[in-house]
């Protein structure tokens, strides 16, 4: 049996944890806040880091909003601004967790296909002026999961445009925009239009998952509703956590670790496409990811992903594509290279393609 | 204008809080197991706690789960395994962000008196004969938020014999049970029955509340429900915190530091008991707490409950004795006394018994 590949995780190596940072930043605010930070708190999170934030987004701090990952604020901005049957656009493929979500709240979900990465802003501009206006627009620009495509300037600049004319939300999912590893950042949607794009994001993939430190910033109205929902669900999300990155933020550790991150990351995404190219080209067709955790490839040919049998004939753990996906999905792979280490990012794609042959 | 005394919040006080020993613990798991903590994990929490709480319950660790407080995992359980109109029955008065969680989800809320602190179980029994049968009855037995009252012996081994007959669920939160300063143990629901209750509680009292580490303990279909539906809101709860206390425990702390509270509150409930005798004992009738953090008073002879007038006359923070009722509590006020000093304590009670004049 050969040894198991974990192609199916989306997670940060556990040597990217900057351990003895963390328990500096323990230490340092426990003794110095410890009566406020041990103590029940404001729902939308610790202060110094919500100002912080509200900074980086040149916001208001009325407009962010700290909670215990930004999944768990995309499920109470759901439960408090859309209701069963309501529109909601998304990018195919999409993020499965955040697939479930909608699903599970009963908004009519409608997908856009992303076609060598790119939706086409004209297939969208058509299904509005045929009247299919939706609540909300839920996308990842930056090094999509599961794609790792990253969306185009002028697809940015049509959606915001689109979603002014149309009224509608655009939820920006910023989880891997500070992991670029190759050519020059965009603007954010957020960046491009505040009033309409509400932005999530977190310290998960920058610091650490198990921290639980996920952000919204938006418009006030929806991020007040967010916070009486998160106070009477669970009264606060731990300021403990939020204090710990604070600091770690203020030490100025933060931006050297991502320096750090992009050079172990960049490595390996160069690795997954060399793989890719070396073993794969008969295959299948992918993008060229800039960042992120990941590279999506399309099959082609009337190629299948081999999972589950994966498992148990090469020791390869895959997700099912069509988990990505609102329908089709069998002939996509998501392929996560950050927490795999180059030699068995090859001998995982190379296991991968002797399945296809 | 006078210092301004806090009789509206339920909290520990500050100086309750171990801040050295939750530093030491940090350390301790984050260089250990760092690893794991700071990754994502499973959805039911940090496993050496779990298992930890299986053991203090004689229970099975897929009968436990931790999430961020326990009043996140109520909300779950009742997301997962009750119906808008389905019916509950409450204490009256009952702690109020779970009134508040109840009526957000529209469940049908019945409430039953507690008279000289204890429900009369005739009128239970007698409302369930005529065919009022609910899914769920939440009760705070020990030192009950917001009365302070302990439920006897024979409700509690009546309402659960009422539970078995009628098969509807207890829902016992224990939040307070291990801080009793008089008098011996009484058996928890939970102990009576582990089929037909669901026990929640937390470390919030008992270490510190930004922890934010709270559990569930009960039937396995109902904590998977549970397990699933937060997998797919939060991911997890942060383990990280959940490790801390555990290690904490694993120290031998836990006890020591319980006893320590005890001595602390216990002082400062006899301190707010002789106050009541001193100022309050023509204007009401209170029973008499052995834990917890509140004393609940009921006015008599038609006063009402002086909020909001008592902070601008008085400098006295209350809490609407209404929040804590379904109707009625004009007479009401719940008087926590764990985080203020016996002077401080003396000095609220004489100013209420002003405003009551």
């Amino acid at each position: 049996m050969p040894e198991l590949i974990a192609f199916n995780r989306g997670v940060p190596p556990a040597e990217s944890f900057p351990k003895e940072q963390i328990i500096a930043s323990a230490a340092r605010v426990i003794r110095n806040e410890g009566d406020h930070i041990l103590q029940y708190g404001g729902p939308m999170g610790y202060p110094p880091l919500r100002e912080w934030i509200a900074r980086r987004f040149r916001a208001d701090e009325r407009q962010v909003i700290i909670g215990q990952g930004s999944l768990q604020l995309l499920d109470t901005f759901i439960k408090t601004s859309l209701l069963p049957g309501e529109r909601v656009l998304i990018e195919q493929p999409s993020y499965d967790r955040v697939l479930t979500i909608f699903k599970r709240a009963q908004v009519a979900l409608q997908g856009f296909a992303l076609i060598n990465g790119s939706m086409q802003l004209e297939q969208i501009a058509f299904a509005l002026k045929a009247g299919s206006i939706p609540k909300a627009f839920y996308v990842i620009p930056d090094f999509q999961n599961p794609g790792g495509a990253e969306m185009p300037l002028e697809t940015r600049r049509g959606l915001v445009e689109l979603a002014r004319r149309y009224d509608f939300l655009l939820i920006e999912d910023g989880a891997y925009r500070h992991l670029r590893y190759r050519g020059e950042d965009l603007p954010s949607l957020y960046d491009l239009d505040a009033e309409h794009v509400l932005h999530m994001s977190s310290f998960s993939k920058v610091v650490s998952p198990g921290m639980r430190v996920g952000f919204m910033v938006g418009r006030p109205d929806l991020i007040s509703r967010i916070a009486d929902y998160a106070e009477n669900t669970y009264i606060n999300p731990s300021h403990l956590n939020q204090a710990i990155i604070h600091d770690f933020i203020q030490r100025g550790l933060l931006d050297d670790h991502v320096e750090r991150l992009k050079r172990m990351y960049g490595e390996r995404m160069d690795h997954m496409l060399d793989s890719l190219e070396k073993y794969m080209a008969a295959y299948g067709a992918w993008i060229q990811p800039k960042g992120g955790f990941f590279a999506g490839v399309f099959l082609e040919g009337g190629k299948k992903q081999p999972e589950p049998r994966a498992l148990e004939e090469s020791g390869l753990r895959l997700t099912d594509g069509r988990a990505f996906m609102l329908e089709g999905g069998e002939n996509f792979l998501r392929l996560p290279f950050a927490a795999l280490t180059p030699s068995r990012i090859d001998e995982g794609v190379r296991r991968l393609a002797g399945l296809l042959k």
